[in-house]
């Protein structure tokens, strides 16, 4: 196959992002050579500055461009409430609902003794320090409802609940537009235990 | 919904990429986010060296490095026969099968008058400037099976042909893996034409 190396090797970078396939890549790569110079900058330049401007936030770990994220910083936002997520990702899953108006905690992961996954290496004693210095009243925690959520969440309960803080968690039930007849049974169980009042 | 801006960005440059959604661009930004330093600077460094170092062959037309493609430049490539495409990621195509060593011309489009596509706007008079220097014996016109690209090659067969130069095209019928009943009427009907001894 006699191809241009610098193609080559872009369809070898693009391929190596995640869902992103040979095929797929040469697209892209096809794409932007085609593209105009400025569309071109304008998607290298946030890149760019992607990498260069995020960091975490010092209080609650989420992306930010300052030392507080935009969420920390907002005076508008409930401070007695602190929902505790697995990752940056699963706070923009939930602000997009704009349900929720308090802040947030990202653990940078959960507890998962099997790849080395301790309490020492997620920000849990971030946490706890920052219920010594906040008022929190109550603690939500928002985790994957899977074995290692389910583990972290009851780590974290344990720990909260001696502070006198109430901890609650997200629903689990049949998700809106789900069919009873194609969820699991751990769902469908999960959804009668916890049914509520019409 | 608070999200730090230059996130914002980086998810809005990526997902006007073409096959690439809202959700995808994000997971591909926190993943960018999260890699090291190394493989973004290199994902970074191919995208810029595929926008300044990739140009136009000076016979071809496909996608190279120096004047000459890597192809035009290959002292095996059989110089008797040029093969007629229409973008460079066709040459890919066709170089991924390592079926055929002749020689490319990217035609940079087809004919298509609604659209304002013309002759003139397509490589074609430097084809046949080609084809007086050169001493091709063989165009194959591996154009699309579709209404311009039949068109168009009908219109370069009729150029060609008065040159005493062979003019042929890739074969039309059903593809490899394909199924009859499954075909349409068209490609069954120009696989019946096309029959070939068994």
């Amino acid at each position: 196959m006699q191809i241009a190396e610098p193609l080559l090797v872009a369809i070898e970078e693009l391929s190596k992002l995640p869902s992103i396939g040979k095929k797929t890549a040469q697209r892209l790569a096809l794409y932007l050579l085609k593209s105009n110079g400025e569309q071109f900058e304008s998607l290298v330049k946030a890149l760019e500055d992607l990498k260069a401007k995020i960091k975490f936030c010092e209080r609650c770990f989420n992306l930010s461009e300052e030392q507080l994220c935009i969420i920390c910083k907002n005076e508008k936002r409930d401070k007695s409430k602190i929902c505790i997520v697995e990752e940056a990702s699963d706070v923009i899953a939930i602000e997009k609902t704009h349900e929720y108006s308090g802040l947030y905690h990202v653990l940078g992961g959960v507890l998962s003794p099997l790849t080395g996954v301790t309490p020492d290496s997620l920000k849990i004693k971030e946490f706890l320090k920052r219920l010594e210095k906040e008022k929190a009243k109550e603690i939500i925690l928002a985790l994957n409802p899977d074995t290692e959520g389910e583990a972290t969440a009851l780590y974290l309960s344990k720990l909260i609940k001696p502070l006198r803080i109430k901890v609650t968690r997200i629903a689990r039930g049949l998700p809106i537009g789900g069919d009873l007849e194609f969820a699991d049974e751990a769902t469908i169980g999960r959804a009668i235990l916890n049914r509520g009042d019409f």
